[in-house]
C-alpha cells in the first residue's frame, strides 16, 4: 500500500501537550501573517517574464543544491541528475523524468532532514498531493506536478500572491543591469520584488575574473574603476542605482568576517596592489576587510542596511568545481572569528544608532560566545537567523536557545529564507514560525514570560522584526 | 489595565509534569538553604558603613552592566542612564528618576533574558511590588524601591541577613588595604564577609598603570617589587595579609589561560623585561602565563583556592572605553583552549591532591571537549559554574549537559553568583537551585539516578560543594 | 537499609508519555538484534583461549581507564588500584579486592556518568546483583563477581555469545602476527573476532620505537621498510595479510586530521627525513598527514573501509605517562579542523563511491559545522558515532542532533563501543539502541517522520548501517 502524505497541523511544535497548546494558540495568530522575504536568491526574471516553470525537475531538483548534494553522497552523479556542466545545458541525455525517478526512489535519505519538510510541505500543500512519493509514485508525481505548472495558477507571480509574499528581495551584483526589476516595476504588477547590492565580484580579488569585473564597472558607472577614488566613486554610484530600483540593503559574502580600517593611503596603496594579476592572498584577505569598512561607511551615508554573511569555504571540492561551476553543493561551513575579526568595524560604525549591520554565521559555537555578547551592546549590530546549514529546525532551535538571553529579541531580525527554490519560500517561514512559536511555548510553560508577552514577540519575529531592521 | 507580575512557583522547572513534580520535590528541600557566595564583585564598604542604598537607579541599573549594555545596544546613549564618566561623577543633569523611566519604557528588551527573571524576583520578592514594570508604571516603581531602600529593612546588612547569605566573598587587589573587611570583622556584626586576593594589577604588565602598581605594592609590603624575589616576596606577604582577613582564594582574571613554567633565570629575566614601559605583547603574555603558575605554587604552600577567569576581550569598544572606562559592558568572550594553555601548570602542580584550582569559561565549545575531560583527571582541577554571559537559565543547562557526563558532579563546585548587583545575590541563586533541581528531576526521570541520590546530589550542588572546595 | 539496584525498562527514553510510548515501541523491535562491534580494543586472546577473567578488579576496574581516571581525579593514587607501573605487573602489594574496596566506597563519584550506567547494567544483567554497589556491599559484589567468573557461563567464548555479539573486531599493529586471530579461526568455534589495520606505530615518526618498528617490519615484510617504494609495499603486503585474516577496515589515531597529497618526490624526499633520528615536528605531522591520503589510496585499491580517529593529545600528564605509560586516563581532546585538514585527500579520493572513510571526532563543535557538511556531499565520507568522552547518552543525541539534519541518517554508520571493557560491549550497545529509539521517537512525536519510518531507521541504526559501512 502507498503510505500517505500527511502534514500534521502540529508538526514541530512541542510534544509536551501543555506546552503544546501554547504553541498552537501562538502559531494560530502568526501562519497567516503576510511573508517578509528580505534576503534570498530567487531569479527576478521569474517574475518579470511570468513565465510557467517548465516541469517538476526543473522547479524542485536542479535548482536546490541541498536535494541534489545528498544525492551526490551516496553515490549518485550529478549528471544523471541533469545538472549542467560548466558552459552547457542540461547534460545531454538526460530525460528531467528520468532525474525526477531517481530522487522519489532515494527520497528516504532526507528522513530527518529540513529538505524533507520542505518538499512534503511543496507536495501536499502547493499540488495537493496524497501519497508520499517513492519509486513507485515518481511518475504519478512527475506528471501531476508539470500538469499543475502549466496551468496559470502555478505562474510565478500568481504564486507570489497565493502564499502572501508582501516584498521579496533577490540579490544581484553591482554589474546587473536589473532590467527584471526595472520591468517588475513598469508591468503594472503589484508584487514587490526588490534587489540587494551585492557586490563581491568587483570587491573580492579572488572572484573569478576580477579584473574584468573592474572593466565592466568602469563602463556602467563611468569612473575609474582602476583608481581608489574612482572605485569607491563608482560603487556609491552604483549603491544608489540600486536604491532608486527599491534596493534597501547590501550584502557581503567574504570567507571571513576580517574588517580593516587602514588609514587613507595604505587603502589606497593596497588597492593598486590587488587590482594586478599576482595579487596575493594575504592582500586580497586585507582588501575584503577594508572594504567591509568602506561599505559600512557608505551605508552609514545611504542607509542601506549592511549584511554580512561570511565563513563559508566556496568550491570545497575542486573536481565538482571543475565540471559545475559555483552553487553545486561543495561550499563547506568554517571556523569563523567575529570578536576580533569584527572590531575594526566596529570601533569606526558599531555606535551609530543610525546604522544596521545584520550579521550571519556558519559556525554556530559564535552564537552565545561572540555574537549574541556583540549584538547585546553595539547599537548598529544585529543577528541574523540560523542561516543555511542552520536553516532547520533543530538550527532555529539552537540560535534562539544560544542567543535570546544575551542578545534579547529585540537585537534580531526575524527569518531570511535565503533561497534559490522559490516554493520552498512559503515552506520554510512556515518552518521558522513553527519553531519560534514553540520557543516562546517553552517560555511561557516554564514561567519565564507571560503569555501576553509570547504573542506580541511571535507577532515581532513574524513581520516586525524584518520588516523594520530592512527598512521594508 | 496593568499587566500583574508574576513569580510562578515552579518557574524554570521542567515542563514535564512527572519531571516538574520530581523538581519540585527536589527544589522545596533546598530553596531555604544558606547562600555560599564564594566569589563576587559586591562593595565591602555596603557591609562596612551599613549606609542605606540611595534610590532605585542607584541600586538596580547604574551597577549592572548586564542591564545598561542591552539598553545601549538598542540606542540608548549610557549618559541618559547616568552612567558616570570617567573622572567624573554621574552625568551632569541626569535626574535618576529619568533613567529609571527608560529602562521601564524599554524592559520589553529584556524579555527571555536573565536580567528580568533575577529584576523581576527583586521587584517581586525583595518589594513586594505586584504589577509589571513598563512606561506606565515606572514612577509607582521609582517611588516605592527608593522609599524601601530608606528603611531599616533595606539596609545592606539587613538584607544579607534577610536573604540567609552565610558567607560572601568580595574582591580585592593586592594594594587594597581591606580596610572595609577590618572594620566589619572588629564591628560585632556577625556577617562573614571575605576577600580574595586579586592580583591582576600586579601580574597584568598591560594593566592601567602596571608600573605605579608595583611602585605602591612596594611601598605597602616593603619589598623591593622591581626585583624577582622582591616582587615573589609580595606577593607571599600581600597573600598572607589578605588570609588573615578571612581569604580563602585568590583569583586571576587573564585574557587567555596560557601558563608557562621557565626555568627561574628565564622567570627573572622575563620579570627584568615586563616591569620597562616598552614591554612587548608578546612578553606580557608569557609573564602573566608564568604568574599562574607561580601563584600555583604559592597556594600550594598557603592553602588559598586559585580561581582562573580568562577569556574576556575586555574593553572591545574604544569610545565607551575612553569616555566610560572599564566595565561597562563592552567586554566580550572570546575561544579559548585550555588543554594546550594549562598544560604547564598542570604538569606541575595538577596533580597534587592539596591543591584546589578552580577553573572558569566564557567559551562553551570547551565545556565537554577540554574543561571535563581535564578536571576528570587531574586531582587539583575543579571547575567553576556557567559563568558570566552563561549565568542564565540556559547557560547552565548547558554547563550540566556538557560536563556532568566527562566530570562528574563532584568536580565541580557549586554556584557563583559573580556579580557587582547586590540584590541579585539572592535572584540568581534562586535561578541556580531551580536549574539544578530540574536536571537532576530530568536525570531520575529518565531513570539515570535513584530520587534519593538526586536529593543528596541538589544539596551538595547548592550547598556542600561550595563550601568544601572554597574551604569555608 | 541497603539501596536495590534498578534498571528501570525505561531508562533512557524520552519523558513526555507519549513519546516515550513511541520509543518504547521502537526500542522494543531493535533491543535483541545482534551486535555488531565492528571498532573497538578488546584482547583477542580472551578468546583464543577462553581462558577466564581473574577476578571483578581485574575484569571491570583495571583495564577500564573511564574507571579509573574518574577515581584519580579526586585524589586516589593509581597505585591503590593497582594499575601496573610501565614494566611492572600490579604494584606491589595491592589485593585486587581492596582495589574494589575503593571503588565500592566511591562509587557516588560516577553519578550521572555514562560508566555508571555501563557498570550498573553489568551488575544486574551479567551477574544479577540486586542491590547498588557501596561500601556496604564491597565485598558482596567481589566475592560474587569472582566466583562467577569462575564458571564456564562467564568465560570469554560464552559471554560473546550469550550477548549476540554476530561480530567484533579488534585493532592491530602491523606488527603484529595475529597469532590469536589465527587460533580463533582454525579453533572450531563459530565467533567472528577480525582484526583492523592501525598502523600508527610504523606510520608516526613521533610514536614510540619508530624507527625500531620499521625495523620490525622490514623483518615481517622482507621489504627495504627504509626506502619509499619499499615501506609502501610493505603496507600492501601487510594490509593483504590482515584482509586474510579477516580485516576489513584500516584505523588510523592521529592527534589531527591533516591530510596532504605531495607529489612522489616529495614524498619520497619527506619519507628519508622522518626516517632519521632528528625528523622535526613539522615533517612528522606531514608525513602523518601524507600517509593517510596514501592509505585512502590503497583503500581504494583493496577495499579496506578506512577509518580516522584524529584529535586526541595523547599522555597529557607527563608524571602519569612516565610513571603508568599510555591509555592512562590522561588523554585530552583538542580542537580539530576537519573542513581545511581533509581537503587534499577529498580532493584526490573525496568522489570515489567505492571508498568508505568513515570520520571521528572529539570535538563536537564540529558536528553541524563541518563534519555533517562534508559527509553530506562527498560520496566516500561516512560519519562515526559518538566517540570516547561522547560516548554516553548526552554525547549520542548532540551527535543525532547536531549531524542528521545535514548529513541524514544513511551518511552514519550505527554504533562502535571502542571498548577495552569487554562487558561493556552489551551495556554500551543498549545505552545507544535506547538513544537512537529516543531520538526516532521526538522526530516521530513531533511529526517529522511517520512511525514505520521511524521503524525501519531503527533496525538501519542498530544493525544495517553498521554492517554495510564496514563490509561484515
Amino acid at each position: 500500500m502507498t503510505p500517505a502524505l500527511n502534514l500534521h497541523p502540529d508538526r514541530l511544535l512541542p510534544v509536551d501537550p501543555a506546552t503544546r497548546d501554547i504553541a498552537r494558540s501562538l502559531y494560530r495568530a502568526v501562519k497567516d501573517l503576510p511573508i517578509i522575504s528580505p534576503h534570498g536568491h530567487t531569479d527576478p526574471a521569474w517574475f518579470a517574464t511570468d513565465a510557467p516553470f517548465e516541469n517538476a525537475t526543473a522547479l524542485l531538483l536542479q535548482p536546490d543544491h541541498y536535494v541534489f548534494r545528498m544525492l551526490y553522497s551516496q553515490g549518485i552523479p550529478l549528471e544523471a541528475l541533469g545538472i549542467a556542466p560548466v558552459g552547457g545545458s542540461a547534460a545531454p541525455g538526460i530525460d528531467p523524468r528520468e532525474a525526477w525517478r531517481i530522487l522519489a526512489a532515494n527520497y528516504h535519505l532526507f528522513r530527518g532532514t529540513p529538505s524533507r519538510m520542505w518538499l512534503d510541505w511543496v507536495f501536499a500543500e502547493a499540488f495537493r498531493l496524497e501519497v508520499q512519493l517513492n519509486a513507485a509514485t515518481a511518475d504519478l508525481y512527475y506528471d501531476h506536478i508539470t500538469a499543475a505548472l502549466a496551468t496559470p495558477a502555478f505562474a510565478p507571480r500568481a504564486l507570489f500572491e497565493r502564499y502572501g509574499i508582501e516584498v521579496l528581495t533577490t540579490t544581484e551584483s553591482p554589474l546587473d543591469t536589473l532590467e527584471h526589476h526595472h520591468a517588475i516595476a513598469t508591468s503594472g504588477w503589484q508584487g514587490r520584488v526588490l534587489t540587494a547590492y551585492r557586490p563581491d565580484p568587483v570587491v573580492d580579488p579572488e572572484f573569478e575574473g576580477f579584473r574584468d569585473n573592474l572593466a565592466a564597472f568602469a563602463v556602467l558607472t563611468g569612473k575609474d574603476t582602476f583608481s581608489w577614488d574612482g572605485y569607491l566613486a563608482a560603487h556609491r554610484q552604483r549603491r544608489a542605482f540600486f536604491a532608486a530600483h527599491g534596493a534597501t540593503s547590501s550584502d557581503h559574502g567574504h570567507p571571513t568576517a576580517l574588517t580593516a580600517d587602514l588609514a587613507p593611503h595604505a587603502a589606497e596603496a593596497l588597492f593598486a596592489r590587488v587590482i594586478r594579476a599576482d595579487v596575493s592572498a594575504t592582500d586580497a584577505e586585507l582588501f575584503r576587510a577594508q572594504m567591509l569598512t568602506e561599505m559600512a561607511g557608505m551605508s552609514a551615508e545611504d542607509g542601506l542596511v549592511m549584511q554580512i554573511h561570511p565563513g563559508a569555504f566556496r568550491n570545497h571540492n575542486p573536481a565538482i568545481f571543475a565540471r559545475f561551476g559555483r552553487d553545486k553543493g561543495a561550499d563547506m561551513p568554517s571556523r569563523t572569528d567575529y570578536v576580533h575579526a569584527l572590531r575594526p568595524l566596529l570601533a569606526k560604525h558599531g555606535n551609530n544608532p543610525a546604522l544596521t549591520i545584520i550579521v550571519f554565521t556558519l559556525d554556530e559555537s559564535v552564537y552565545a560566545r561572540e555574537l549574541a555578547p556583540l549584538a547585546g551592546h553595539y547599537p548598529a549590530l544585529k543577528l541574523g537567523p540560523a542561516w543555511w546549514f542552520h536553516d532547520s529546525p533543530e538550527g532555529m532551535r539552537r540560535f534562539r536557545h544560544a542567543t535570546t538571553e544575551t542578545a534579547g529579541f529585540y537585537n534580531t531580525v526575524g527569518f531570511n529564507d535565503d533561497t534559490r527554490a522559490f516554493l520552498s519560500i512559503p515552506a520554510r517561514h512556515d518552518v521558522a514560525r513553527r519553531i519560534d512559536c514553540g520557543f516562546l511555548a517553552e517560555l511561557v510553560a516554564e514561567h519565564r514570560m507571560e503569555d501576553w508577552e509570547a504573542a506580541e514577540l511571535a507577532q515581532d519575529l513574524t513581520y516586525n522584526l524584518a520588516k523594520a531592521a530592512y527598512r521594508l
